[in-house]
C-alpha cells in the first residue's frame, strides 16, 4: 500500500518534470525557427524577441534540475526510475544549450544586418532549421512514447543534416573566393550553419538516451557520419 | 552509529568518482595542448594520438556516470551531498564535451596540413589553448579545495579568452581579405579557436558550480562579456 503510494507520487513528481520539457522543447523549436526566419527577413525586431525569450528557457531548465534534484532527495529512486530522472536532466540540458544556440543566431541577425547579403544563403539556413527542428520534434516525441524506431529514425536524419550543412559550406567557400566582400558575413553564416547542425547533435543524443532508457543499451557509433568538411565536432 | 557508517561509505564512493573526474580532467588538459602543438608543429601522428584518446576520455564520463547513478540509488544522499553528487557529473560533462573539441581540433590539423599556412595564427592558437588550460586546472583545483576565491578568479580569466579570441577572428578576417588562398584555412582555424574559447566557457561553468556547492547560490551573468565579433554563444 504505502510502496504504492511512493510510487504513485513518484510518477506524480515526474510527470511535473516531464511537463515542464515539454514545455521547454516547444520554446526552443519556436525561437530556432523563429531567429532563422529573423534572419531570412532581416527581421532585427523578432530576432530580439529571441534572445530575451531564451531567459525563460534557461528558466525551465533551473527549474527542472531542482525539481528532478528534490524527487532524488525525497524518493530515492533506484534501477528504471533513476535512470528516467537522468535522462529527463540530460534532455533538459540539451534543449538549454540548442537555447542558446537560436539565441547566438538572434544575436548574428543584427551584425548581419549591417552586411552584404549573401545570395541564397539565409534561406539555405531556414531549410537547416526546419530539418533539425522536426528531429527535435520527434527525438521529444519518442522519448514521451518511448519509441525506439522514431528514435532511431531521428539518428539516421542527422546524416542529412549533416550533409546540409557540408553543401553550405562548401557554398560559402566559393562566395568567399569570388567575392571578398561577402567574407565577414560568410564567417557568421557559417557559424549559424554549424550552430544549428549541433542542434542536431543535440536532438540525436536525445534520441539516443531514449534507446538506451528503453533497451538498457546505448547504441554505437555504427551511425554513419558525413564528414566530408572535417569539422564534425 | 550506522549513520556513521553510511556517511563514510558515501564519502568513500564520492571520492572513487573525484579520483576519477580529476584523471578525466589531466587527460583532457594533455589532450588540449597537444593537440594545439600538433597543429603548430604540423604533427599528424601526434594529432593521431589525440583523436584516438579521446575514447578513454568518453569512457570515464561513463564510468563516472555510473558511479554516481549508483551512488545515488545506494546512498539516497541528500541536500548538500546530493548537489555535489550531481555537481560530479556536471563537471565530467563539461570535461568530456571539452574533450570533443581537443578530438575535432586534431582533425583538422589533418585538413589544415595540406593547405596553405597562415602566418602566426597556429602560435596565436597554441597561446589561447594554453590559457584555456590553465582556466581548467585552476576550476577543478577550485572544486576539489572548495576555493570559491579560485573560481571567481577563472570566471574573470574567461573575459581575456574572450578578447584573445576576438582578436584572433579579426586576424583571420584580414588574411582572407588579402590573401583568397588562406580563406579555406582561416575556416578552420576559426572553428578551431572557437572551440577552444568555448573550452574557456566549460572552465567557467566548472567555476560557477563550484560556486554554487559553496556558497548555494549560482553567480549570475555580472561576468563582463566581451562580444565585439558577435560571435559569442
Amino acid at each position: 500500500m504505502s510502496t504504492a503510494h511512493i510510487v504513485s507520487a513518484f510518477d506524480r513528481d515526474l510527470e511535473a518534470a516531464q511537463a515542464r520539457v515539454m514545455r521547454m522543447g516547444g520554446l526552443v523549436e519556436a525561437a530556432l525557427l523563429d531567429a532563422a526566419e529573423a534572419l531570412d527577413r532581416r527581421d532585427e525586431d523578432l530576432a530580439a524577441r529571441v534572445r530575451t525569450g531564451d531567459q525563460a528557457i534557461d528558466a525551465l531548465e533551473e527549474q527542472i534540475n531542482t525539481q528532478c534534484a528534490q524527487l532524488l532527495a525525497l524518493r530515492g529512486p533506484t534501477a528504471g526510475d533513476l535512470r528516467t530522472v537522468l535522462t529527463v536532466m540530460k534532455i533538459a540540458a540539451a534543449l538549454e544549450r540548442s537555447g542558446d544556440y537560436a539565441k547566438n543566431l538572434a544575436k548574428r541577425t543584427a551584425v548581419l544586418a549591417q552586411m552584404t547579403p549573401v545570395p541564397g544563403a539565409s534561406g539555405a539556413i531556414r531549410r537547416l532549421a526546419k530539418a533539425v527542428v522536426q528531429m527535435l520534434t520527434d527525438a521529444l516525441d519518442a522519448y514521451i512514447r518511448r519509441d525506439v524506431k522514431l528514435a532511431e529514425d531521428v539518428r539516421t536524419r542527422d546524416r542529412d543534416v549533416d550533409q546540409m550543412y557540408n553543401s553550405i559550406f562548401r557554398e560559402f567557400l566559393t562566395h568567399m573566393m569570388e567575392d571578398p566582400r561577402t567574407i565577414g558575413p560568410c564567417m557568421h553564416l557559417h557559424f549559424i550553419a554549424k550552430n544549428i547542425e549541433r542542434v542536431g547533435d543535440h536532438a540525436t543524443s536525445v534520441a539516443e538516451q531514449v534507446i538506451y532508457l528503453v533497451t538498457g543499451e546505448m547504441p554505437g557509433d555504427d551511425r554513419p557520419k558525413v564528414d566530408s568538411t572535417g569539422t564534425r565536432d
